[in-house]
């Protein structure tokens, strides 16, 4: 069962075009192929109809002017294409895009070509089927059942993640909308309260009612649609949900029915998330000053003991917390929270403080990284089968803990667009009790059935996705990648395999590099395939200085305009204050201490090599190419300082 | 400058591959240059560096046995799409689906090779500009004036009209926060109120806030940047607008600082309006309970008189209107409302009542038909034009005035995937004051000079839009179509006309058909090219008998599953009461007035054909199909009578 390295390495050269189009025949053939086969379809469908085109129309003038027109156009978006960015390089090292594999570039054109929509099966049958084989497919990889989970692809991870928190603004009222409807019809109903045995739910105060796990609410869906014929349900989400009553009547039926100046529940999220969570609790009415950030550590993963006593003080102040969210490879750092010990924080919570919440893992970027961990038997791989194949310390034990870990989490979101190698749009958001889909169904959920298990429904995905329109293309994309590339050690696993190690041969070469009279600082070594590092000028440069030399070397090595073409390509972030402390203190005193005062005014450039491809972690050309780099990024520094006048080099 | 109609016929035919891939050969020739022209670019790209996958590689065994299995792999899957729905077909009818331009195609494909993300210009320098562009064509296109205005491309309607109602949420409470904030700063400003001049902002109640114009709040913004510094700005977006503050601290906030028990802000909708703003409305926490449907007429377009009488009782409870949603084509009817009328409406609430509202135009289906009403010149087409074009009483004088008054409403959404014949996944918002988009940007609008234009910063596109990473492919493929089929009379204008020409010869084929002893029942003449009609059983059939015939004849004619290949495919959609009372009465009087009693609890079936097909207008084939349509209802009724027991025909 298990491959000889040798294989899977030979096998990794037939996935991707390649940087200098080397698998281009194969390509090609397949494209023809995928297209003649398509002409054919259609000329064979109700092959009686008579022509809506007819030859002599196709030789008229105008049809030829129009076509020579098309022609000139289509050469001028290609040309124009020219002057993008090369993702496909191993140049470019900038961000979480490289080429795609050419089965899902393959799979999404030939899926284009019929334009299936999977908003209902009606206008997707197969790709609609496709979906729910790939939600399938990434359950498996993050050790979801899947029996009982649900998922779904989104057009990316703020769509994912916002469908996330509104799940769980969902959740996280319900049971309050079921004590208010209760209440209006008297009628008795009992509840799993964290740590305690079945509890009345009219025992339970505001701030009770706002701790309960998911799955005791969950089982309370359940059985409140039995009760008065459906009746209690329906009071209960027509006019005791927010989603119904609305922020404006929402806090003041909890003010007027339960007298509770209640403060606003919170959703917490580590300093490294990603931008997009802000737009998310705006949108969603929950507020950015409910958007609390936890403190992260120098590996830029999120730090339980700051969640604990961030939990301990809202407890404390009896304000509720919607979610935490917990991120899987962090979008400037790659970073893995620490998600086994995110859990225990919550199980602490719950056994010490009574209050518990919805723990959502944003793996957007990560996620695929899970497939490392499987076997190509269905059995997990310990860290140190994971280390045998790569030859290096990577990875970490803790690492492994984190990503079996997603396991537990309440929903998870994943890009397959990212680490899933496949074209844009592709996001996807996974439901560990897919029961939860009910409360945000487009079709009030009493009219189901009790009794219909969480997948059944899916003809008409626009009922529980917040997108309606999606494009079917999507999912055969990434379902024809998963097939090309098994999502365990012999495929994508190996693919992360091979970026990781890849990312730690850079890492490598930029801590040892000679860039006198600077100097290279690198972040610790990456938990998967981002590089983070900075320059710091000779003397006693202010950080002001230190920040406008990585900032022009940033400059140097990115595509600023259309005909930019830089030796090689990265990015920057900058470490802010305060939530950055963790990782943005032991490098200020590694570089000097007294620029420690000037940071939280000033902020610290940090640049950012992103390793999606797969080949820099072979000798030819990867070596070369991690040479390259490092000289890239010291003649960018010396021309920046030499610029600057600090330096006459050059 | 205008183009004799065989000009525009003959053009029409070199914008799509054909049912029958009529086009193919066109087809294949662009494919294969767009896919060798990218060949030689990887190829030519850094030719000096070593090959990532040596010719070796891809001659050993283990690359061979992986590319058979892709290649069968893409062959079940190319197989299975063939189970899928013939969009292409003139004898699909069904849904808003129809063949996609070549232009689209080709232009998809030839970004989706290089894989552009729209999020930032940093990573789609080119496809950014294109996506800058084709917004700019679809606010020409509804009048918009394009500098003021701004937009972008979403993943479709649903996140379009999402993101609408978000900046109109936004737009609404935004005087409040500023009247509070300049309470905390003491500070004194005016503000223009309706028909009224310029009034101190401290003068006016809770109501009067959120009563204030579009353009008189986005003045108040501009306004206050320059305030003590920002710092009013700051204070205003980070303390006190509902995005920052959340529903459960604002609506504490108004009550302690108005003592005004002030209910819910409403959005208004027509009947017709597409159910995801329902989703919207619960999302954004608006509350699904203040979506207010307005009542529509006999042709399914709002009701003006409705509107108003609802916008008067509102204002006589002193309940604020948040926006007012106009459909511009609606998704079950293609109907387009009276946005004039509608507009005038507001004037008259303006000036009689002194309140006022957002108006968005839901446009995504219809959008595309202002084309209709564009001159190759620039100038806009009379109704009287566009008849004498068309040879048929389309369109009325007063579906031209709907389509000019979109330049005056504050928000329009598009779906290019919709009557811009592109492929998914592809829908546009337009805001005609592009200021009012600060109000949603990621980084406050605080830190943005106060002189900078409305289109700056698009290259960061990720700041404004709600959506992330998103498929530049989209707008390459937009903008080649907008290149290839001109956004006027010669291009897509002529689409609409051929489409609605060939809607209305469809719908005389049902109004004269014979399909004894049953009848076919249409609903009025349609506003562009969907044709709603049913069958009424023979004899004294109850309501649930004339919906389970219809239910029975959708049946027949559309793909349940995989395998389905009905003759012609439709849809059908259900009337339910009360909102639809306006198109059902009518209907149910003209089949047997006795039937009015059931209809609330049974609600009304109906038939649905979509004419996206362009060449039902002509002779051959279209009056072949419009025949075989008919046959085909027939055929399906009687067998539907048949088995029912109360026909013995075939």
């Amino acid at each position: 069962m298990r491959q000889h390295p040798d294989e899977r390495a030979a096998a990794l050269r037939s996935w991707f075009l390649g940087p200098h189009a080397e698998n281009e025949q194969l390509f090609h053939e397949l494209l023809d192929e995928t297209v003649q086969d398509h002409f054919r379809w259609r000329k064979s469908f109700r092959p009686e109809d008579p022509p809506a085109i007819s030859p002599a129309a196709c030789r008229s003038p105008v049809h030829a002017a129009s076509v020579a027109e098309l022609r000139a156009d289509l050469k001028e978006l290609a040309d124009e294409l020219k002057h993008g960015v090369p993702f496909f390089s191993p140049r470019y090292k900038a961000h979480m895009i490289g080429d795609q594999t050419m089965a899902a570039q393959l799979g999404y054109f030939t899926a284009l070509l019929h334009n299936p929509n999977n908003v209902s099966a009606e206008v997707s049958p197969v790709t609609s089927r496709l979906e729910m084989e790939v939600a399938r497919d990434l359950a498996r990889m993050i050790g979801y059942d899947s029996a009982d989970s649900w998922g779904h692809l989104t057009a990316g991870g703020t769509i994912a993640n916002f469908e996330a928190l509104w799940i769980a603004r969902s959740i996280f009222y319900f049971p309050v909308a079921v004590a208010l409807a209760a209440a209006d019809l008297d009628v008795d109903l009992n509840v799993d309260v964290p740590e305690c045995a079945r509890t009345p739910l009219r025992s339970l105060d505001l701030f009770g009612l706002l701790n309960l796990s998911s799955e005791a609410t969950l089982n309370l869906l359940a059985e409140t649609r039995a009760i008065a014929g459906g009746e209690l349900l329906k009071i209960a989400l027509k006019r005791y949900s927010l989603s119904s009553a609305g922020y404006q009547d929402y806090a003041r039926t909890l003010a007027a029915r339960f007298g509770d100046p209640l403060e606003a529940g919170v959703v917490l999220v580590p300093a490294t998330a990603h931008y997009s969570w802000e737009k998310i609790v705006r949108a969603l009415g929950i507020g950015a000053n409910q958007l609390l950030f936890v403190a992260v550590d120098e590996h830029a993963r999120m730090d339980p003991d700051n969640l604990w006593d961030r939990v301990r003080r809202l407890a404390a102040r009896r304000r509720p917390i919607i979610a935490c969210v917990s991120v899987a490879g962090s979008t400037e750092e790659g970073a893995f929270d620490r998600l086994d010990t995110i859990l225990e924080v919550r199980d602490l919570a719950e056994a010490e403080l009574g209050v518990t919440f919805h723990v959502h893992s944003d793996a957007c970027y990560g996620g695929y990284a899970a497939t490392a961990t499987w076997r190509a038997d269905g059995k997990r791989r310990t860290a140190d089968e994971i280390r045998e194949a790569t030859g290096i310390a990577w990875p970490q034990d803790s690492w492994v803990d984190s990503v079996k870990a997603l396991a537990h989490a309440d929903s998870v979101s994943i890009d397959p667009h990212k680490l899933g190698y496949v074209p844009y749009p592709a996001g996807a958001l996974l439901l560990r009790d897919g029961r939860a889909r009910a409360l945000v169904a487009s079709d009030p959920p009493y009219i189901l059935p009790s009794h219909v298990p969480a997948r059944s429904n899916d003809a008409v995905m626009g009922r529980f996705a917040f997108e309606g329109s999606r494009p079917g293309a999507a999912a055969a994309a990434v379902w024809l990648s998963h097939r090309a590339v098994p999502l365990d050690e012999r495929g994508y696993g190996y693919l992360m395999e091979r970026t990781a190690v890849g990312a730690h041969a850079l890492y490598e070469a930029l801590r040892i590099a000679d860039v006198s009279p600077c100097r290279i600082v690198t972040l610790p070594k990456p938990d998967l395939n981002i590089v983070c590092f900075l320059v710091a000028p000779p003397g006693d440069a202010t950080l002001r200085e230190l920040n406008a030399l990585n900032e022009g070397i940033y400059h140097s090595l990115s595509v600023q305009h259309p005909y930019d073409s830089p030796e090689y390509v990265i990015s920057r972030t900058v470490l802010r204050s305060p939530v950055y402390e963790g990782v943005a203190e032991p490098l200020l005193r590694r570089i000097d201490s007294r620029l420690l005062g000037e940071w939280p005014e000033e902020g610290l450039v940090v640049l950012r090599a992103v390793v999606m491809d797969p080949f820099l972690a072979t000798s030819e050309p990867g070596s070369r190419h991690a040479a390259g780099f490092v000289r890239a990024v010291r003649q960018a520094a010396h021309a920046v300082e030499a610029r600057s006048g600090s330096l006459t080099l050059i």
